[in-house]
Parts: structure tokens; C-alpha cells; sequence
């Protein structure tokens, strides 16, 4: 084959097209897949994974993407393209084919101990699984290589070019910020009241209103859809087919409403990566903690913020007469913002879940570096939850068994979600400074300033620079957690009555 | 890469995996892919197709088919996996890459020139590209081999094993014998009124009675599902998954009912196929014939009885209480039944569709013959259908255009809509046979008897034998127009009260 740039860029666009299919069919799989064809898709599913993998680890790439690395006349995108692409391939090829197969074997049986293990609340039907899964990942670590700290490895699957050395502090800091701060809202005078329990939201008039959301926010649903499934996400094949999921129960109407804004602040990045940069890897996130900082940004720092709600709260009434009769937008504002320290990390609100996070990537760190016995496992873990949240979990299934991650073999994907919240803070400071008015444009329900806003800093930038760079150069600065407590500070204070 | 036949059936899962993807890709953009998808999902398309035929045409692939062929340790099934994986392969290796690249844009400018021409109802303005894609299809041909007819070479693509020599005199004799029909029944004193038109049929109604539909016929909907396009059909990725589609017109339940069911044919074989065949080639129809006399035979032997109706209009009936108001089992049959000589093909009944198709099987011999000018193709069309059917067509639209078969460059695709009428008939006659209380089970809503007696002779021989070879095996005779005469004879004789 030949040496040349635009035979690099078919080749890109090729392993681009195989990861839209793949993305297809991982999303068929979770909404209109009929039951029955669980075996088949994942036939369908590994052999398309192991021609994306043949074509990746391929000779004749990796050596036209050393020759492009040398080629002065490139331009910066081309360069930026030949340099993702070239982390992803170094990646793949360090990894053994043997190492790849018995971890994929390792966490096909992880997930059925950790299914077991949940069952029957006991942590120790899991433990060998988790301990097989341990090993290999550590070996992997030490094939991708690293400068001895094997996590960092691993961390860069997710958040490349974050360190150890760089998260640790700041994760410890904010910890140390957010244990006195959950204690002062706890021990608040002021009470927030629960005021949705016990209601009836229809299912029907729930998903129209996601979609009003979705139109709000300028999701285009000409370049993308949402359907329902189990457990929200989003995927998609291309920038022009994004596809997000929600999830309706008639209990209770926050679980679509934020898992619809949620989804769509990651369905507005995948939509609105530049043309230019279709079919090639630079139609990507930097990392999946600045993909979760436009989720969160649009789930928490707009979605359950006064100044939206001012807006929308009278359309959600108008869509909920008789479920919502008798209660203001303050009272739906403090219900959608309670803080209360809990056990389950999906179920946190925004002031507890960084604490659950940090718990998370302390075990990690202890486990990656085989500084603990997996038999004690479930005692640091509760020791934790006592020492930072100050609950204890009555069983491991309402404890250290809780998230699937570990049984998947994830590890370094938990610190993601901090920097989410970090990098979301940061973010909607500075659009705050550009948008002079932007509480005004949410109070009357103008979302598309600050999506066009982050359009142009952030998701027209695709995968040209890494996160932390990104974050700098649109910021001033790069991770901090000074924005997001400063956040806390200021809505928390005024919702519970206190100085924070 | 090793010569076994388990390394060989590694590539045909491979094969099957990614046209099960195709499968999914295809059906996804006729039923959910967002509008602004188009463009990326073509490219996405083009590179799974382009994958396929790599894979295909390799030369280990080749070598090793050639080495397993002369394996005397084969059981029979692996033996037909080899026929049928080799006769696909030896197709594809033929066609020069040129020719296959001149095809795909001779067919995207015909499919252009088509639209343009049925929009100002000129053939003249299709004639330049239909010259291109028969100078095509006629090298394709010749590239392809044959003994002498180059219709052959083309005819095999969707009818594998059958010849122009055999087929010619079958459908001759099919027309003689259909033109003084039509001519009898038009001449009937009895008329068979068209008693649903002007009525309102809730689009619901009839969505939840296409699913009774498909639970009856036996459609296993844990396997399958079906949804909504614009044209149905029916697709899919692997046995345990089936995709069928229909189309709701409120103003005529026919539409959709007679769609659900002549997909559910198709869907049956494919949710038939023996799961020892899954993910090789011999999941799968040996015919294009064989397979639409699955769906003719649900849609016009049974769905189109008065047996099957004597159980669901009554259904029906309660499904529509005011729409079909009046209207007694009697008229409905008549309705589902009139017959009238009518210009377009997709509209035709029972009696008059095969003319449409004779007419257009000789129509393409004179084509890629080279023997009819194509300045005379409408005249020549228009000459046919008044000697065959006794109508002129208003326009080329109305006429010769009306189909996209040859703008796509499909020649050799119509005879297999007739041969699945005639397979049809005579699998029909050879269930009553082996069924005798066939009538009965259908006239009390029986339908499992038929669905599992064509499951184990038909659908779960996938492709072990050619089609007219399995015919043979099950009815005791090839090919013939016999029994799918016999059956209109005796239809419509009782049903216009003459003697045919």
C-alpha cells in the first residue's frame, strides 16, 4: 500500500466508520434488539471489534504513521490526527493478543460473580474474580508502560495525559473541602423538603417534555434521536447520528428529565464536533472526563440551577397540572438540590458524589498498587463511607458491590466523573465571563448562547489538543477545584441558609 | 493463516457476522437513522461492503476452499458450505474492480436519471443511463461466463442453478394460459364489488392487528420484531433476529395487512433456518424465488383465502366495528380478491401480476440481448401490455418507468417474483397433501401446522440444495406452472361464478 497521506486518511476514516457500526449495534443492543439475539450481536459485535483491532495493530500503519509523523508540510489538524491516532495504535500493539483474551475472559466472569456476589450480598464470591481481574489489569498496566506508577497506565485509557501525581492532590483537597461542607448543610437549620414524593407523572407527557428539553437545548434531532432504555446513554455512528436514550418512571419524573439533559450535554459535544474533522480521530473528546463536564455541566450547573427552572418550571407545570399542583419553583428547585449523604453513588447529589468518587479512586490506587488485601476490601471500603460521608452500608450490595466498573475490569474510569464536575464548574465560569448575560438568557429559557459558546471552545476543538490543555487555553488555567466549591459554596449557601 | 475446516468456518462466521451488520445498517436507515445520517451511513456502508468483499475474495480464502473441496472427510452440511461459499467467491473474483466501481456509479447516475425521467414522465431522459448500465451488466456478464446466454450469467445472481433454456418455456406457457384467464374474468357477469373503499381505518387499530397477525402465523416476536418504513420489507442480522416492516394507510387496511403477512413469510424462513446452519452460508435461501414463495404463499394462498378469513374477519370485524360496518366475510374475500387489469405491477392482483412479469423478463432478454433499440423500449412495453393485459399506459411513468429494478441495474431479478408464485402453489398443494385438515386448521386459525410443515422441509434446509432441486425433493416435481394454475382456476372460477 501506499506511503501517503490520503491513503493514512482512508485508513482513518475506515476504523472511523468501524466504530460508528460498532456503535450502532451496541446501541441496537440496548433499545430494539428483540431478546433472543443476545448470542448473535455478540458474534456480531467481537467480530467487528477484532477487524477494528486487525486493521489498528496492522504493520503497514503503524509505519505510514511514523512517516507522516516526519512529513513538515502536514498542517496542524493532519498532524493532531497522526498523533491520536498514533497513542490509540501504540496502545493496542503493546497489549498481547493472550493478555487481551483472558482479560476479556476475566471480565466475562467478574461480571457473573459480581451478578452472584450482589445476589447474595457477600463481597468474597466476588473476591477472586476481582483478584484475576487485578493481576491482569497490572500486567497490562506494565505493557502499556508507565514511569512506575502502573495506574497511571490505566488512567490514560480514559483521561490521557492525566497523572497521579497531578489528580491526587487535587482530588485530596477537594475531599478535605467537601467533608466539612456536607457536615455544615447536615447540621443546617433550614430543611428542604421532598416535596415530589408520592406523585403520578405520566409516562407519555414525561417524554413529550424531554423533548421540548431536547429542542431547548439545540439538540438536533435531525442528526440524532432518543429512545428509551434501561439504563440512560448516549451513543451513535457519526456526528450526524447521535443517539440519546432516557429512562421514564412515573414515580418519579427526575429520573428522564435529568438523564434527557444529562445525555443531551453529551449528545451536543458528539453533534457538534467540526465537519473538518469527520472520519478521522479527531471527531472525538479528549478524554471522558471532558465529555462528562458537558453532561454535568448541562444536567447540574444549568439543569438544577434557580435560573432555568424560572423558565421551565412553569411548562413543567403546564405539562404536570395535577402532579405538581401546589408546589413552586422553589419548592421543585430545593427538591431537585437536596443534600443528603447516602449510600449509593448514582443516587448522589451534587455536594456527597465527588466523596463517593474519591472513595472509589483511593481503593483503586490500593488495589492497582496490591496495597491491600482483597479480603479486607469491604471493611476499607466501609470505614470510608463512614469517615467521609458518615453512613455505614448495611450489606456489600449497598456498598463495594454497588457499581459495575471493577467486574468490567475498569479501573481509572471513576476519577473521570470528578474531573466532569471540576472541568464543568471552570467551564461555565468562563462562559459566564463571555455571556455577561447568561443568567438572564436561562432565566427566559435561551439555552443556545451557551451551547454555541461551548460549540466553538470546546466541541468544534474536537481531539486537537488533550483535556487539560484545552480546559487551560479556554479557561486561563488548567484542573482546579476551586470553581466547582466555589459553585457549592454559593447555591448551597443560599439553599440551606448558611455561610459555606 | 492454518488449511482447516475450522479455520475455514472461523472466515464464514466472519462473513455471516458482517453481513448480519450490514443487515442491521440497512434496515436502521429505513426505520430510525436520523435524515441528516444519509451521507455518513453510505460511507459506513461502503466500508463494511468493501471489508465483506476483501475477505471474500483473498486468495487464502480461495486456496482453502479448493483444499476442502477435495476433504473425503466432510459431512455432507460442511460439503455444502464449501458449494455455496465457492460459488459466491468464484462470482466475485471475476469482476474486474473497475467494472464493480463503473457499476456502483453507472447505478447511482441510472437511480438519478430515473427520478429526473418518472418526475417529467420521459424515458428519453433514463435512455443515456440505462445504455451505460446494460454495456455494464452485459460485461459483468461475459466476466461472470456463460455458455452462450449472457442472461444466464445475470439470472444466477438471485436465482441460482436456473437457465433461460428452462425458464423461457415455463413462462410462455404461464402467459398463454393467463391472457384468455384475465380475458374470462373480465368478461364475467358476476361483479366482485370494491366494498372498503371510502372508509376510515384507525392506523392503531391496525398496527395491534398486524401483530395478532404475526403472533398467529407463528412470527416469534422474541426473535423478530417489526416496525414501520415507507416500503416494507423484511431484514435483519442472524436467525434469532428478524426485521420486518409494514406500512399504515388509514385510508386502506390492505396495505398493511397483506404487507405484515408477506413479510411474515419471509420472516418465518429466515427465524427457520436450522440452528446448526447459524453463521454459515448455509442459513439461507438457496433462491430469490424460493424466497418470495414463502411470502406469496402466506400473503395470496393463505392470507388471501376464504378459510383464513372465515377465522379473522371476525377478528377484524371487532378490531373495526364501524369501519367495516356491513360488510360481510363474503364481500371482504371479494375485496382482497378483485381482479383487474391494471398498469402498475406492485398493484396487481393475483390473476393479471405475472403478465407484469413475463412482460418484463422479455423485456430484459431484448436488452441484454442488444436486440431492441432503445428509443423503441416504451413503445415496446406499451405494445405488450395491451396484448397482454389490455391496457396503454398514459405515460412512461404509468409505464416502462415504474419500476427502480433497472435504474438499481437489476436485471434477472423479475422472473424470481414469479417463480415464487409458481413455487408457492405447488408447495401449497404439497402441504395439503401431507396436511389433510389443511382447510380446517386455516379455517379455525390454525396456522402452526403450515408454518412448521414448511419449517422442516423448507426453511430448516436453508441451503443445503439448489431451490428447484429442494422443489423437487418436497413436491415430487421441479418447476411448473400446473398447481399455480389448478389454483386460479379453482379461486376464481368459484369467485366470478365461471369456468376456467
Amino acid at each position: 500500500m501506499e506511503r501517503t497521506f490520503t491513503a493514512l486518511l482512508a485508513r482513518m476514516q475506515e476504523l472511523r466508520d468501524l466504530q460508528g457500526i460498532i456503535g450502532l449495534a451496541t446501541w441496537d443492543q440496548e433499545t430494539y434488539m428483540p431478546a433472543k439475539a443476545d448470542g448473535a450481536r455478540a458474534h456480531q459485535l467481537s467480530t467487528l471489534q477484532g477487524l477494528y483491532h486487525e486493521r489498528l495493530v496492522e504493520p503497514w500503519l503503524g509505519e505510514t504513521l511514523a512517516w507522516a509523523a516526519e512529513q513538515p508540510g502536514l498542517e496542524a489538524d493532519q498532524r493532531a490526527m497522526v498523533r491520536v491516532l498514533t497513542q490509540e495504535r501504540d496502545r493496542a500493539v503493546r497489549v498481547p493478543q493472550a493478555l487481551v483474551k483472558a482479560l476479556a475472559e476475566a471480565q466475562s466472569r467478574g461480571l457473573a460473580a459480581w451478578r452472584q456476589a450482589r445476589k447474595e450480598k457477600r463481597f468474597s464470591i466476588f473476591q477472586p474474580a476481582l483478584a484475576r481481574i487485578l493481576e491482569l489489569r497490572r500486567e497490562q498496566a506494565d505493557a502499556y508502560g508507565h514511569d512506575g506508577e502502573r495506574y497511571d497506565a490505566l488512567l490514560e485509557g480514559y483521561e490521557p495525559g492525566m497523572r497521579v501525581a497531578r489528580l491526587t492532590p487535587v482530588l485530596t483537597a477537594l475531599r478535605e473541602a467537601l467533608i466539612p461542607m456536607v457536615a455544615a448543610i447536615v447540621a443546617a437549620p433550614r430543611r428542604v423538603p421532598e416535596v415530589l414524593k408520592g406523585r403520578h407523572f405520566d409516562g407519555e407527557a414525561q417524554w413529550r417534555f424531554t423533548l421540548r428539553l431536547l429542542e431547548a437545548v439545540g439538540f438536533d434531532l435531525e442528526a440524532g434521536r432518543q429512545d428509551r432504555s434501561i439504563h440512560p446513554f448516549t451513543g451513535g455512528t457519526h456526528p450526524s447520528d447521535v443517539r440519546l436514550t432516557t429512562r421514564i418512571d412515573e414515580a418519579n419524573p427526575l429520573n428522564a428529565l435529568f438523564s434527557t439533559i444529562h445525555e443531551a450535554g453529551h449528545g451536543l459535544y458528539e453533534q457538534g464536533f467540526s465537519e473538518a474533522h469527520y472520519r478521522t480521530p479527531l471527531a472525538a473528546a479528549p478524554s471522558m472526563g471532558l465529555h462528562e463536564s458537558q453532561s454535568r455541566l448541562w444536567e447540574n450547573v444549568v439543569g438544577r440551577s434557580l435560573a432555568f427552572w424560572e423558565h421551565f418550571y412553569p411548562v413543567l407545570q403546564e405539562a404536570f397540572p395535577q402532579a405538581l399542583a401546589g408546589v413552586d419553583v422553589g419548592g421543585f428547585h430545593g427538591a431537585v438540590n437536596r443534600v443528603s449523604p447516602s449510600l449509593i453513588r448514582t443516587e448522589a447529589d451534587e455536594v456527597t458524589y465527588n466523596l463517593h468518587i474519591v472513595l472509589r479512586y483511593e481503593m483503586e490506587l490500593l488495589l492497582i498498587h496490591d496495597e491491600l488485601p482483597l479480603a479486607d476490601v469491604p471493611a476499607a471500603w466501609n470505614e470510608r463511607m463512614k469517615r467521609y460521608l458518615g453512613v455505614t452500608p448495611p450489606d456489600d450490595t449497598q456498598g463495594v458491590l454497588q457499581d459495575i466498573h471493577w467486574a468490567w475490569g475498569e479501573f481509572g474510569y471513576f476519577p473521570t466523573y470528578s474531573l466532569g464536575n471540576l472541568y464543568s464548574a471552570s467551564l461555565y465560569r468562563a462562559a459566564e465571563r463571555a455571556l455577561p448575560d447568561l443568567t438572564g438568557h436561562l432565566r427566559r429559557g435561551e439555552l443556545l448562547p451557551l451551547r454555541d459558546w461551548l460549540r466553538t471552545h470546546i466541541h468544534r476543538q474536537g481531539y486537537r489538543l488533550p483535556a487539560e490543555e484545552l480546559i487551560r487555553q479556554v479557561t486561563g488555567r488548567g484542573l482546579t477545584d476551586t470553581d466547582f466549591l466555589d459553585y457549592l459554596r454559593s447555591k448551597y449557601g443560599a439553599l440551606y441558609g448558611i455561610s459555606l
